[in-house]
């Protein structure tokens, strides 16, 4: 059935709606693709829906590809087996949670790892029934605090997501690499850019974990990457250490009044005018500035501890809540440092704290003992710090790690900053920000554990399989497509997402214009292109083009004034690029186009 | 890919779940098509979405083809559009209802007039772009109180939902004309047996519906239908009311004592005795029978009313419940006849009931008054009655209806039975049951009207939308298909929904079977033929033909020991049908019967 404008359940908008703060959003809107139902829950108009559609095949595809099975879960659920992990909890108010009429719990399923677990175990028993790739493409929904950027973080949202099961590591690492090619030809199947980059596993527990981002001024991720190709999401990027410095010939450290220290660039010119260092000034990144925090254990118990960190830079909470999960991390409080009255507020040095502070409180009631003390990798052993003195107004210069002081451990707590080196020499970092459309998790035994999923290996023994769980946002995919292919008109989709693939405009008075364009309208479909015609008879041309740049259809094929000297025009939508052709050589000309776009 | 049992995600069960009702969902665990996840909420395994895409690819066809354009809503809605329309609350328990992390009210849609009518109030304004359909197919969300029957009754459930736009009567009569037929055809396709029967529009409102129903006697519908070809659900049957007879020679009615009376057949026996009739003994359908009921109305108000109707006939509730939507209405409790003094038990009359009773209350307070009386159509003007004389131990004998008595007006609530007249004098009823795969509504401006949906017509006038609403339960129809298609062995699929259209079963040990079981699986699949290749090595050709018959796939090739003989084997699921035939004639052969059951 040729789909006609004049028809067509649509209407463009030339005004950007209020709340839209993103391009994908704002274009998607006014071309009548989504429209909004409530705050990050949408409606999926005719093409939109053509679009997402199209996406979905895509996914599909490459999923059947290395033998994934689909199914299809309920997005309802009772609460239970996200009891049994811990997830009903764990995921706090991202959850939605509803009773039915008889009292009992449900969840609008947020990710399927628990269900998925339990099916396996129903169904299967034995190791020769393994490995198993299952998918599904489905409704999710999760509470977000800031649902945003129309379809780029919303409440309701398809997501294709999939899980392996093996019988023992090895697999889990065949299963994963699979899925990751999978996912490589998936984008570059979509023509959507993306960079793989290390991820922390974060309240999906497992051991390996790597995000693909669509880099994007817009995106919501900070990652960073290196000419020689390191790339990682910022809470995963590792701090090289520096090689330990022979220290043997360091002065001993002092302690002195600096009264008039405010702030690390007052210290750092009191430390270079009353203590300075031959040959190498003091900077503020020979500070050592340790910075108080609390973190909330799983168990409910409340810890204070120190950071300590150059003071040329400032603790990322979310590097230090990726590096301490599942304890949760924030500042701490005033009341949290009146338990503490060793630390002295701005002159907080080592000497308190960690292995150098009280003894450790043997007893284990948790309240005598040092604060538990965590050092940035850049304070490696043999380097000389300016520091506090754990006294009102006073200092210690030179205070040299690993022969002065130790600490319980090293922690990833500081900022990445661009031109920072790669933790694998393969140069500085630059910053970027991205839309991760996907993700890949080794998730190990973690679900398969805690719902007792086992096989019978092949001496006949029990067991627990490893698991993988690997995710496509489908509708953020389509967000990210809009977000990387528009111009100031409108879209510009590639020709394997787009709703229609030639937009054939009747633009003229004409009858013979109407005739010829619908005519060959119906040639290019007999022909298998997809198309959207343009009949709309009393609307002018300047209108028509205005709505087929929003659209954003690849190739439009205008029939208009020309017609009358024997010529059409294709147009391509990305380039600009025009071409007059006689009308009975367009149909052949736009599959010849349509072609070589769906083979580039 | 070849789909291959071995690696298939299917594990079939000799045993029935326990809590299985039916044989559709029975055989639809058993065989690895669903699996339950929750009471009334199901898990798709692999070849079970197989189906339902198939089925969904139909709808979809002939949705389209009538120019449906497919959208796609959120089930995750907010509260206010229901709030408009009232559906909020009239819903009850049946609603899911949850808040988000702001305490905002949200719910699991049911169905979609709202969300459609402001969509098509948000975009169109002119009469110009009438008429207008539109579909979805998406999961829906029903509390029901009592799930049973698998996907027959389910609480997370697959519909296509369709509505229609029209700017008058005649627009909607299209559109209704229109889906109608798209129905016909979507059943046909599908090889569903179906009957179209006369409906209430109950809760949606609207003047006009029919449901389409699937005859089974495992249905929840029970429904009538006459040789002359009336069809209606039990709750839309119309009773003929008698022609007025002439009373002009009947004697007067008399009251007598009645001690001895606990039943009708007793007050029966007694009539006979103490005040016969000549001619005419009098039966229980002489007795009126007055039966005390109370409404809710949407006001929160409660009445109390008197249907009174033929002895040898019970109250239908449903149909009761039917015709006095929207209220809701239960028996009497004693609390509610202690408000009635003048009801008194077992020997309830006209005298004291309607417009026969006390006077009406003229100051509208509800409480003084006549009790409302509202009568079966059978009791007509001019037939005589033996019923209550509204004191105890006294009955009425010969109380002639329009001469004696009148009541309030006439009601359908009672039973309809086998053998009753049809109301359009096509013959008697026969009763059957079924279920409901669709359902079509003639809405008219309810939805309009409530949410403000209006257009400009032809002279600049705004006008009130009249739209339809249709619905086809897809996963529903999944299990109709189950329960219409099966035998003591398993399923037994039509080609067209089939998750495969030829199971091949490679049975022997030979080398050679398989290697030809496998080279003609791959040659049917190079053919177009969806292939089943069971390729497990250790499984016995017995528990291959039960696990084949159990997955009920139309067609078999059997690869087995005939092979040596140059031969395979081709076998029809429905009939049992086999044939022998070379192997090299074996794929055409399939295709063959696969193109005939097609054309079918």
């Amino acid at each position: 059935m040729l789909m006609k404008m004049s028809s067509l359940f649509l209407r463009t908008l030339r005004e950007d709606p209020v709340d839209a703060e993103v391009a994908s959003h704002r274009l998607l809107v006014r071309a009548g693709y989504i429209r909004r139902a409530a705050p990050g829950i949408y409606t999926w108009l005719p093409l939109g829906l053509k679009v997402l559609a199209k996406v979905e095949a895509i996914v599909r595809e490459e999923m059947d590809a290395i033998g994934g099975q689909e199914v299809h879960f309920p997005a309802l659920l009772p609460r239970e087996p996200y009891e049994a992990t811990g997830r009903w909890s764990e995921y706090g108010p991202n959850l939605f949670r509803l009773k039915d009429r008889k009292e009992a719990d449900y969840l609008l399923a947020p990710t399927h790892e628990e269900m998925f677990t339990l099916l396996v175990k129903d169904m299967y028993s034995s190791y020769k029934e393994l490995p198993l790739a299952l998918y599904q493409i489905q409704t999710k929904y999760r509470d977000e605090a800031r649902p945003r950027a129309g379809l780029i973080r919303g409440r309701e949202f398809v997501m294709k997501d999939a899980y392996s099961f093996d019988v023992d590591d090895a697999g889990l690492e065949r299963s994963y690499g699979l899925q990751r090619q999978a996912y490589r030809r998936i984008f570059e199947r979509l023509g959507l850019e993306y960079v793989i980059v290390r991820a922390m596993s974060g309240a999906m527990g497992g051991s390996m974990s790597e995000e693909f981002l669509h880099p994007t001024a817009i995106g919501e991720d900070t990652f960073v990457r290196s000419p020689g190709g390191y790339a990682a999401n910022v809470e995963a990027v590792t701090t090289p250490a520096p090689e330990p410095v022979d220290h043997a010939d360091l002065p001993p450290a002092a302690v002195l009044d600096t009264p008039d220290t405010p702030t690390i660039d007052t210290l750092v010119e009191v430390a270079n005018r009353l203590h300075p260092r031959p040959g190498r000034p003091w900077t503020a990144a020979d500070t050592l500035k340790n910075v108080v925090l609390a973190l909330t254990h799983p168990d409910d118990t409340r810890e204070i501890i120190v950071v300590g960190l150059p003071g040329d830079r400032d603790v990322d909470l979310k590097r230090l809540q990726a590096a301490v999960e599942p304890a949760v991390v924030e500042p701490a409080t005033e009341a949290d440092l009146k338990t503490r009255p060793e630390l002295v507020k701005g002159y907080i040095g080592p000497a308190v704290l960690g292995p150098n502070g009280a003894p450790r409180d043997e007893a284990g009631d948790g309240a005598a003992g040092a604060v538990r003390y965590l050092l940035d990798p850049r304070v490696a052993p043999g380097t000389a710090w300016v520091t506090g003195a754990d006294a009102e107004g006073k200092h210690v210069f030179g205070l040299v790690a690993g022969r002065d002081f130790t600490a319980d451990g090293t922690i990833e707590a500081a900022e990445v900053r661009a031109g920072d080196p790669a933790p694998d020499g393969s140069g500085p970092l630059e910053l970027a920000r991205g839309i991760e459309i996907g993700h890949v998790f080794a998730l190990g035994r973690k679900y398969a554990e805690a719902l007792d999923l086992k096989v019978l290996d092949a001496n006949g023994k029990a067991v627990t399989v490893t698991m993988g769980s690997y995710g496509i946002g489908v509708t953020r995919a389509v967000a990210a497509l809009a977000e990387a292919n528009n111009d100031d008109r409108g879209l510009v989709w590639p020709m394997r997402v787009a709703p229609a693939q030639v937009h054939v405009l009747a633009t003229g008075k004409g009858e013979e214009i109407f005739d010829t364009a619908e005519r060959l309208s119906r040639e290019l479909e007999a022909a298998g292109v997809e198309v959207l015609y343009d009949d709309r008879p009393k609307v002018s041309a300047g209108v028509k083009f205005a709505d087929s740049e929003l659209l954003g259809i690849p190739l439009s094929l205008v029939v208009g004034r020309g017609l009358a000297d024997g010529v059409v025009e294709v147009r391509r939508r990305a380039s600009g690029e025009r071409e007059e052709i006689a009308p009975d050589l367009a149909v052949a000309r736009v599959r010849e186009l349509v072609d070589e776009a769906l083979a580039g």
